[in-house]
């Protein structure tokens, strides 16, 4: 292996001469040996690239960077975007607090590519760009790390955390309508309870992810806000004046999201509860896919012992040993995402409280926390959609017949008889084994035509909940 | 003791004869002995009594209930909501997951007191007023225990959390305005860093409140949604047409909230994704308010070999041995309270997971949890604004002398002189003990007009983010 | 209401002329309104009652307290240990974080009480008891305070959580016993496995609560170790020579639990790592707990239209509009007494990460969540099992019947006729609705002789593990 | 691309031909897209790796399978645990909760790779061996993965976690003793305190490492237990007699660790109570090294505006913006460690509540968390000690200047001349700006020579809790 020197303000550094970073990354690779290396997102690293070349211009435009430079800066953050440095990223999460390190990689890769496009070789002659001086100008770590967690957090949640809700919300809605005559019992306490449609169960799970929704896409404002201009404390020393308004513009253009300047810097290099807010709404979500996916594999129960009311798809042998045995696969992916996301809110919690004074340096570990909740659920709501709830049809001999054994049904009679006898009834029935009918009238409370006519399971459901129209 | 007898569809009761209740809160009472008697907040008590109520005048004016029985009825829920009967609720959080016995609990009292206030004796003649077929008409304990759940919780919210939270969030703006002149050395990573003003440092703090505030309010629509009207599995089977509905508009005129029923009654009883998501803001305060908190006596701290930046009340001796020590106590109990919130939290998060098929059944612990933070929260910002925030002043002298000494400040000349010579400057005096100015004009970098004129603390600190008005 | 004055080194303050405490306390009654008054626990006040007259006692033979001064103090720790005080200790969780103003608020009471008993008035004359000169001597609140924790704690574990453990493990075990010989379909993924009997599931219940309290009872020497004698910092300031550990070997004899000094007072204050080591085997119990009430209230599902294996006992009548419903109320309360547990273990985890330099500051917090995991615990377990647990009977009808309707007995075929024919006889018997055995002897992979043979239930159950003695 | 078609129970499946996975591995690979490839850790894989030669040897000792079998099987075993085909085990963690398909993976693996060995060609002529019938013989993935898992975590712990803890531990007991004789002021509630030493303060430290690596420990019996042998629910159904013992023999042979068959195979399916008692332990140790790392980064604050007491390594330049500045970088890294781990632990705790029946579904989530956080903790442990405990320096001439300067010396004076005359003292020098002396005097409560013989910092601090011997 071949190396080159590099060198910072602490001296000189051999890095592999086949990388474009510099001094202070192949530091920090050789400090911070926690992990796997390469840890730290590339979603973190594409939200730099998209807020270097917004500096570069907003930097340029105000007068303090010439267009040569601009355009070199400009075009290095498009290769990267355009993923042609993947591997020049080695850093880990576990890091500097502020991920000061991983604001230097980017730089270092940026100013060496540079000096390559401007037909330079690295580390021969004068730098075409310099790392601090120009890559990082009106940039500080403790701003630029918080903006590329913003850029990376927002971009996930509209690429691939709310396409996988909306996908399978639209996929339980349209269950909910295909299922909206099928009387089923229905199940409180895990016992027997009055009864409702299949339609109108799933129509929970609906409402449940509709909130779910909501909730998440209100906490986007908050994470809207850039930190970036705030420099090192959240004054903005050092940037020219507009410069914070002026480079969260070009960062919307570039990403195409409704980026703002943060109303308050010092929150937002000291504080991290955007993302403590945006978490807290995927943990919501977490919440509500675990019950959905509960439910589901309660309900696909057996094939002959369970539940049985539904059937799900089979996608693969479901044993080594036992033959023939079909699981819920994907509500267990689901749950397990589940489990996850609640974990990484604790994580998040945590970090979150920890800010002290002027910088929270628990940025990484939030950052890498909040995107892998973000891109779990999204690809389970995918998968969960794609293998499992798309193919959920209803048993219905099954559940015909648990519905007509109930003794639940009973409940029909309350208004007309009272609950005390209403009770008697069932409670006779459960000791004797008969059915509802045959106890009510052999008690004398009602007639054979009564029963008939007041114990309609159907008439029992109410009306479904006002179909929605797909999002 | 003297007893009297009660009945239930299981059989008799020995009930002592003082007490309201009957047959199925003294077998919950004798069948949960788990932590102290009586821990069912009583906020979830009265939340119960405006549902009653509410629920009795819907009935009568839908057809289905007397005007005398509902004047009866609602003159034992508005003798309860004045405290009347505070001992007759002994019930435990940890019973029913759905509550069941509270809500008969609360049927029973009403009963029996109405037996009284009708001129009759508990246990003798006919019963004025039935609790299953009177109180309880067109509910369930299924839909009533939710819908008592919101009320306290949004009760307890606007009454409690909201209050302490904007009381203290505007202390802290007017402190933020009254020490926006004070320039003093920023920090981070816990180092030393360039200045700002404890004024600015102060508007972050404002600002978290602010977003933390709003995302609170946010979480509101959900929680305004009554489960009211669903009976017992969601499909509103025995209630009249149009009571959900009625229902909702009573308890929200009796309260002066903007509750309305559920959009979706099946969600309201299977998930209490509502409490999650508002549990879920308070614990984002909580993350924002020990971040506060933890600032504030770290600046506070000393008195002489600390960081001594500001001072804060001295309310109590702060040691049983070390006399003349002052501790920051508030600080301590709210960060205390912080803490548990991000606990509650947890047990939230599992409790709303758990949910199967129509009914989730962690009811009590959900809502016990919730209020607990949302009381300890608004409290603890009213202790923490009255006994610490409202008293914060600054110590000038300590700001002045440690701003002054400060190596960091040479980040003013980045801009003038570049990265490395500025670094040179600030290593140089770090290994010399020197002052910056000795330094860098020693170096031949600046001469010491020159110093003079770019090294300004004051001019280093941006300009403050606009002043709000006070909320 | 009339008052007296106290003093303290703040100056004068008015007391409830009724109350034995003093100037301290009160103090801390009007500075800290947060949540409801009184709720530090009693627990903690009984712990200081045992280490405030070991304090006396050590300071005696030790030579640094008369023989009257500590009879008196004595005198009224044992009048706090019989319950005769209760009413004087007002104070909230939610203060100062090292307890202070509760260790002075045992102080104060202890002093004026002594007045009393020394023929004196309260207020009047000299004090025949110094607070913080006599009943604080050699003590701090950073050592007492953790001192009554460790008490407190390791007295609730051993008096309550063990108890309750033990008994219901104890029932488990003879369950699992009582139901070595009854067959049953197993279940994996909730889906339909190959057979098991019932006492072996419950084996699975007693092995994991054994792991349990052994866990447990792992943590208590850690427990055992007493911060007694560190005084303000760790370093014993003011404290005669052999105290730590003759005041630990007093509190040992007073509580007859086997306390000790601890290995390292400066561990033992700044840290409370051993509060978050007992939560944590109290949390794993939780889980435990959680999984064996889920399947119980699974098995019992029904009573028509679910598992229906087993049958618990009917305690209360299940639902207020549904008659003749029996519920699984028990399980409910101890999976949301489980839920709080693990919440409960996130708030002393935090607490116990945030100790600074010579103190952990979030002892009261800390304290109570583990004492109420710890009632808790105890309590839900005596409950569930005399409630629950001990009434449970297997439904053998619907277990036979669910057995021998399985697919999965086709896994006994496995080893005789390979798993792709076995997997071949489930699949086809299970589209066409058919038994294995129709199957199996049509495909012609067996005759009817082998499969009776080979296919026996009884004989795919292995054998239960070795019976345990009941402990 | 080539491809090959493999078959299983139901049906073709295409897979690359250049990889030895089957039908079920692809399977899994299309049907849970969820986050990145291959994220399955390896150690599992290698964990399957040593239980499938060890299940081989017993098989074949025990009379079911051939030597010539066992030995193909033994030798890709050995391949995979040299790491030779890492590369062949693309599944992800979110797929069956019971890891079946990582099983097959490991099955088709190794069956194919022995087609090779045993000179034939992948899908062509008669298997040498089967991944079901062979491989897989005498084992269900429900047996099988928990047995991977505890292989990998008990290894993990004692290769990576343990070491890292001691060599960190034995750093800060170095440091304990090098800085015996350092006496400084202490500090509680982050306010000046009585004076300590140096290595008292790290003495506590060093009791925290030692308490959490005993309780590290204490779960390790729990750990070693081991699934394999229990088959699909338990019992062992097609297994030879005799085998559970002797596999976990061969196991424990192959890995040089005390693994042992698990007594009740029962919990062993059902719950993961001991991956959730071991990460107890790990989180224990994430509070412990919090509060470390949170001091450390503490009393190294500055350089001229903090505590500086001490001074860390410069590992790094600090800032891309302020030039000269040196973070505490390691200890961020460590907390953010420490906050990960916390997170973790919920996760875990959650996946461990939600076994049902004979099975736990949530392995491979609780796996692979287990295994990051004892990785983490390990690497963290390392770099923490290597680039930051082992060069941390007293700063002596401040620790001299904050301690001379402080009033809490007072506190000496106690015992001399009272609480209240010592608390005036301190007061009356803290209102002037005075030194305790001046007014000690001037008050008329000591002379000068009363002073100089009874407040003597280095009789304050006791003595050094006992050396310990390094571990």
């Amino acid at each position: 292996m071949s190396f080159r020197i590099e060198k910072d303000t602490m001296g000189e550094v051999k890095v592999p001469s086949d990388k474009y970073w510099g001094a202070q990354t192949e530091r920090s690779r050789n400090n911070f040996k926690i992990g796997p290396a390469g840890s730290m997102p590339l979603d973190i690293v594409y939200g730099f690239a998209y807020l270097k070349k917004a500096a570069a211009y907003t930097n340029c435009e105000l007068g303090v960077l010439s267009e040569e430079k601009r355009d070199l800066i400009a075009k290095v953050c498009d290769e990267i975007l355009n993923g042609k440095h993947d591997d020049q990223f080695p850093l880990v999460i576990w890091q500097t607090g502020s991920g000061t390190q991983s604001n230097m990689n980017v730089n270092e890769v940026i100013a060496n590519r540079a000096q390559e496009l401007a037909g330079g070789k690295i580390g021969e002659g004068e730098k075409a760009i310099q790392p601090n001086d120009d890559v990082n100008k009106s940039q500080s770590s403790n701003d630029t790390f918080p903006t590329g967690m913003h850029i990376a957090a927002y971009k996930k949640i509209m690429e691939v955390t709310l396409p996988g809700l909306i996908k399978l919300r639209n996929t339980l809605n349209a269950k909910s309508e295909e299922f909206a005559d099928c009387v089923k019992i229905g199940r409180t306490h895990l016992m027997d309870a009055t009864p409702l449609t299949l339609g109108q169960e799933f129509s929970g799970y609906v409402s449940q992810m509709d909130h779910g929704i909501k909730a998440l896409k209100n906490t986007l404002d908050h994470l809207s806000e850039l930190a970036l201009g705030g420099t090192a404390v959240g004054t903005g020393l050092n940037t020219p004046k507009g410069y914070d308004v002026l480079v969260a513009k070009y960062i919307a253009e570039f990403t195409g999201l409704p980026f703002r300047t943060a109303e308050n810097k010092f929150e937002a290099l000291a504080a991290h509860d955007a993302f403590v807010e945006t978490h807290g709404a995927l943990k919501q979500l977490a919440v509500s896919l675990n019950k959905i996916a509960n439910d589901i594999r309660m309900m696909a129960s057996g094939p002959r012992s369970g539940i049985g009311e539904i059937t799900i798809p089979a996608n693969e042998p479901g044993s080594s040993i036992m033959p023939g045995k079909v699981n819920p696969t994907q509500c267990e992916a689901l749950t397990m995402v589940c489990a996850q996301v609640m974990g990484n809110d604790v994580a998040i919690t945590i970090g979150g409280t920890q800010g002290h004074y002027e910088l929270n340096v628990f940025k990484p570990m939030m950052a890498a926390n909040l995107l892998q909740s973000a891109q779990l659920l999204g690809d389970a709501c995918i998968s969960f959609d794609t293998h499992c709830a798309s193919g959920i049809k209803p048993n219905e001999k099954v559940i015909k017949q648990l519905l007509n054994n109930s003794l639940m049904l009973v409940t029909a009679l309350n208004t007309k008889i009272g609950y005390y006898k209403a009770a008697e009834i069932a409670n006779t029935a459960h000791e004797n084994g008969t059915t509802l009918r045959e106890e009510a009238v052999r008690l004398g409370y009602v007639t054979e035509e009564e029963y008939d006519a007041w114990v309609r399971p159907e008439d029992m459901v109410g009306s479904m909940p006002a179909e929605k129209s797909s999002k």
